[in-house]
């Protein structure tokens, strides 16, 4: 559509279509081992024994916050959300990098508690801050965080893995994040790198978009469809609320049938629910569009 | 200041003090050779061969560019500014990640001449696009770059190493950047590789704010005062506007003074000019204060 008529804007393509665009014959290195489309890119040796991940991801005002929110909140948030991604593919994050566009006008005490928020979270995930740069902004408040680590790589666990018959898990509860918890969210590493460590995790990611858009992310990249038995939501949400509120930053993950009862049992993370929420099937077709979840564009 | 009043904003405040707060006691890792302060940060062991570099830079409108310029220029400036900070650490670039927040309404046309620039940036300079990140902007395009690079150990240039009576050069011309060259600047990769080469370069950084604000931080950080005999100001503009007027992205560094004049003799680059604009002094106090550059809240 966009390619026959330029005058398209962005929202009228969504997001899935802009990205597939623009990550179109990118300049690749042979270092890359993965690109675009998973949750971190992947560079090393195909033989070395650790690999490396690269991520970035950003916050806005008034698209991932208010002004109104207690900045502490937000630096948590802007470098969690990456740890998440980290996690997805089963590794351990290193150094962030923190992109900081902020108004002239901006209070230095506002800037004190974003700067505390990140710390806080660098500390209780072990993360380094290596540097960063800060530019004035016209408009919002605009924090991007660029994160590196490290996973071993027979632990690395792309989205592409998953095969027909797996059995579909996820973490924790889904929706209503809105409420509180997009801001307070606990990335899931320490889980993932339980899971990794002891089961073959075959595809994995972070909910970010919601179960509705992440699912089919997920399927589609390992070349399989999903049935959905059980949906997970959190207390006082609908199940539309749970697919498609997003910002969940829970694992979403398939284990090969036979792994997924002993998985149960095992799970040592008592006060984190995991829930069996159905299989991926080798149908692609009939289950792509039932769900949806959050297009930033729409 | 802001210490005991936190209702001072950040205009007030000041970039370099800004930047200094908030990289007071940030969490960092053994691996963490150079955390803030440097062109870019610098990862690994002290005695590896190889040191991985790590840098990020964001591009924003209204700030960086304006609306109405060729957005394959704007996709160029964004990955090109970051380039050269590897190239003032003595580097080579390897993967970027791309973050991109841009208003739902921007036409699709443009997005793609974005990432046109980005795609020729990265095929010039033999970058590989690892990934990256797209959101809505709720307000002007906004446009981070993350960037890795690796420099081996002995090649490796800090801003921190030039020592009183060190020779100071520049490439190129200063100041009048606005009238194009800051959307279309040619990063002095291979200058800064030939340099680290051939020469023992004892302290180099990009002039990204002017050399008016950029060499007393050379200078600072080198432990030293300076001295100015001569200043290359780009045909048509005032010693101010080389000073102040930034986004040169030439390369500012020390050398022995006994190299000096071999450098001039051996520079290989006949077309871009290399400029001896004084030397690194042992009194940092007189120094300190002549000439200024472009600070982003002022």
């Amino acid at each position: 559509m966009a390619k026959r008529n330029p005058s398209v804007t962005i929202s009228s393509l969504g997001e899935d279509r802009l990205v597939h665009r623009i990550t179109q014959r990118l300049p690749s290195h042979p270092s890359l081992i993965t690109g675009p489309g998973d949750d971190c890119a992947v560079v090393g040796k195909p033989r070395d024994r650790v690999w490396t991940l690269l991520k970035t991801d950003c916050v806005i005002e008034g698209i991932h916050f208010t002004a109104d929110v207690d900045f502490s909140r937000v630096g948590w948030k802007a470098l969690a959300r990456n740890i998440s991604d980290i996690a997805a593919m089963g590794g351990k994050p290193e150094h962030a990098l923190i992109t900081a566009a902020l108004p002239p006008e901006m209070l230095v005490a506002k800037v004190d508690a974003l700067y505390a928020g990140l710390k806080k979270c660098a500390r209780q995930f072990d993360v380094s801050i290596a540097g960063g740069e800060t530019s004035r902004s016209p408009g919002p408040v605009f924090i991007s965080v660029a994160l590196t680590g490290r996973v071993e790589r027979t632990r690395c666990v792309f989205r592409s893995g998953g095969k027909p018959g797996d059995v579909l898990f996820v973490t924790g509860t889904l929706g209503g994040s809105i409420q509180g918890k997009h801001l307070d969210f606990t990335p899931r590493l320490a889980e993932a790198r339980w899971l990794t460590e002891h089961f073959k995790v075959r595809a994995m990611m972070d909910l970010s978009d919601g179960l509705g858009a992440d699912l089919p992310r997920l399927a589609k990249a390992s070349g399989c469809g999903f049935e959905i038995a059980h949906i997970p939501a959190t207390a006082g949400c609908s199940p539309e609320q749970a697919l498609g509120d997003g910002e969940d930053f829970e694992l979403l993950f398939a284990v090969k049938e036979r792994d997924a009862a002993k998985l149960e049992r095992d799970w040592p993370f008592k006060k984190l629910a995991l829930t069996r929420i159905g299989s991926l099937t080798a149908n692609r077709r009939r289950s792509a569009s039932p769900i949806h979840g959050f297009d930033h564009f729409a």
